[in-house]
């Protein structure tokens, strides 16, 4: 009997906010696990990770990576298992980590060198592979350790706080003997970021209707100014950030979100850049694979030790993708979001 | 017979543009050279240097620097002549360079490290100690060399490229096998960019009226691209240099003389900083002086040597200096804007 493998596709862009009908659910046949051809693995998604990098690749303009083709499976990252292999590094049990898109399951050649890692569950969790211990843990290391590179008694703000990149950009600045104070939307997440992650303080940017408001709240909260700000927003908050900038301040410019559906928004204050001579720094984690192996050490080991705590949003079951993905674009998960599929 | 001594004072300070009237002529006495304590040099001044950090200094607001105070003489650099010392190390008619301000004479106390430089005017005009082997050639220098980093093949655009900084710039970026192109205000400008200092090529920015049409010129002159930026001016500049900003390139910060006056110039898309994984650093030579013996090293040779060309706009007499500056801060200047003092 053929099993039946549920996929999403993208099925049109957006023009401005995304919908639910810019995607089409779809099935197909999965692969006769007794037709692999030599070197290919066929794993079933026991988890996929929604991350705000695919609002980009739904554009067909110049952006950081090739945009998402129309009528093909959604990209993104996945964790499971193996179901039936003809590969000699990948065994029937084996937990993996891939880009499996957005479907139940997938069909790899193994013999291409990075598109399948084996991952060890007994102290991580499988989830967690596509979070903190995966490319958003990944993406705050870098950010934090190679653009912001935080001396003790510095201070360091984050926006998208409460989220999988946020949570660990923190936890590592505290960890370094820096001040770290976050941003995020709502009093829950605020409460959150600083009882449960640890974040020295958390501004609520809801409670902030503007500039001069949310740099005051900046103010309060960071009595010597900023020396590092992780930047996974855009807009308004950076603008408020930059008027607290110290002098020889980093940013690493992660995410732009608030200005994914449509017109760029502005910076208000270049000048303040050379005034503060600053730093600026764009990134995207997939170009300095060469930092993964000691980043993940460092993320594993804290988490297997209990000592990086993140959360996650889970979706259940495929079909309920799209909906998830449009409110982590609107803020609506808490931690990591993840869809559940088995 | 007491000799005289002319200073200009800063006045007032501008609100929007700066006029003369912000600035105050005065006449005090030379201070008598057989009353010189231990350790006292009295320079007279040959050349004043006009720079554009000097509008920077006349605002009160936060900057990189302190305000300068008012009612003082208005600082500035200035190359000289001893004509009295009780310093070991400065002997009547040594050429040294300083910071004498705007003003005929200066005493200085010699015995405080780096306040007062002997130079040697064999192979190169003392004038060109406050330009291409001064402030100015070390400004662009730092920023060519420690910010852009320019490999061979490389496309390095600069504004200002006519005045003391940008050519230094461009010429630097050639020398290291880049490609340079100049942005400059007006033909004539344009063609000594070109045709004297050998740059590939020059967009007189009085020719485009908006971002679109001056991104044109600059694809036209940069078919590869743009991989550094030398950023002299911002505003309008900056914004078109972004739309062709290559990825992994570098902007060296280093003037804003756009928004000098007023209200900040917004930097209209700043999500390019992501999406091309640009850096952008903005920076003040005096807080590198670690690197100006090298700096100023290789801009001795190559002035010397005549490889490094630069052109002088020279002011006759304190008196001119409010109209010169005020002409520099408008571009009337060609190349570097010096004030002749004797």
């Amino acid at each position: 009997m053929t099993q039946v493998n549920h996929q999403i596709l993208l099925a049109s862009r957006p023009t401005g906010e995304p919908g639910t009908d810019n995607f089409k659910l779809v099935e197909t046949a999965v692969p006769d696990a007794a037709a692999l051809a030599d070197g290919q693995v066929l794993v079933r998604n026991h988890y996929l990770s929604l991350d705000p990098y695919m609002r980009g690749r739904m554009n067909d303009g110049k952006s950081y990576a090739q945009p998402q083709p129309l009528n093909e499976v959604m990209i993104g990252g996945t964790v499971g298992e193996v179901v039936a292999s003809r590969s000699a590094n990948f065994k029937v049990g084996d937990k993996v980590v891939g880009m499996g898109g957005w479907q139940e399951f997938q069909l790899v050649d193994a013999s291409q060198r990075g598109v399948l890692q084996k991952v060890d569950t007994t102290h991580v969790p499988l989830s967690a592979y596509l979070g903190a211990v995966g490319m958003p843990g990944v993406t705050g290391w870098y950010g934090l350790v190679k653009i912001i590179d935080p001396k003790a008694g510095e201070t360091v703000v984050v926006s998208a706080a409460s989220g999988a990149v946020g949570g660990a950009v923190g936890q590592l600045a505290k960890a370094r003997g820096a001040r770290a104070v976050g941003i995020a939307g709502g009093a829950d997440k605020c409460r959150y970021v600083v009882e449960e992650l640890g974040f020295d303080a958390c501004i609520d940017y809801k409670q902030h209707r503007d500039v001069k408001s949310l740099s005051a709240a900046l103010k309060a909260d960071c009595p010597n100014g900023i020396d590092g700000y992780f930047e996974n927003v855009g807009g308004m908050i950076l603008d408020a950030v930059m008027l607290r900038a110290n002098a020889f301040s980093r940013v690493a410019m992660c995410g732009m979100i608030a200005g994914y559906n449509g017109e760029p928004i502005p910076l208000s204050a270049p000048q303040l850049i050379l005034v503060n001579r600053m730093k600026i720094e764009g990134f995207i984690v997939s170009e300095h694979m060469e930092v993964w192996p000691e980043a993940l050490k460092e993320l594993g080991t804290l988490v297997a030790t209990g000592k990086l705590k993140y959360r996650e949003s889970v979706a259940d079951g495929l079909a309920a993708a799209p909906e998830a993905f449009l409110g982590l674009l609107k803020g609506r998960n808490f931690g990591k979001q993840l869809v559940k599929l088995i």
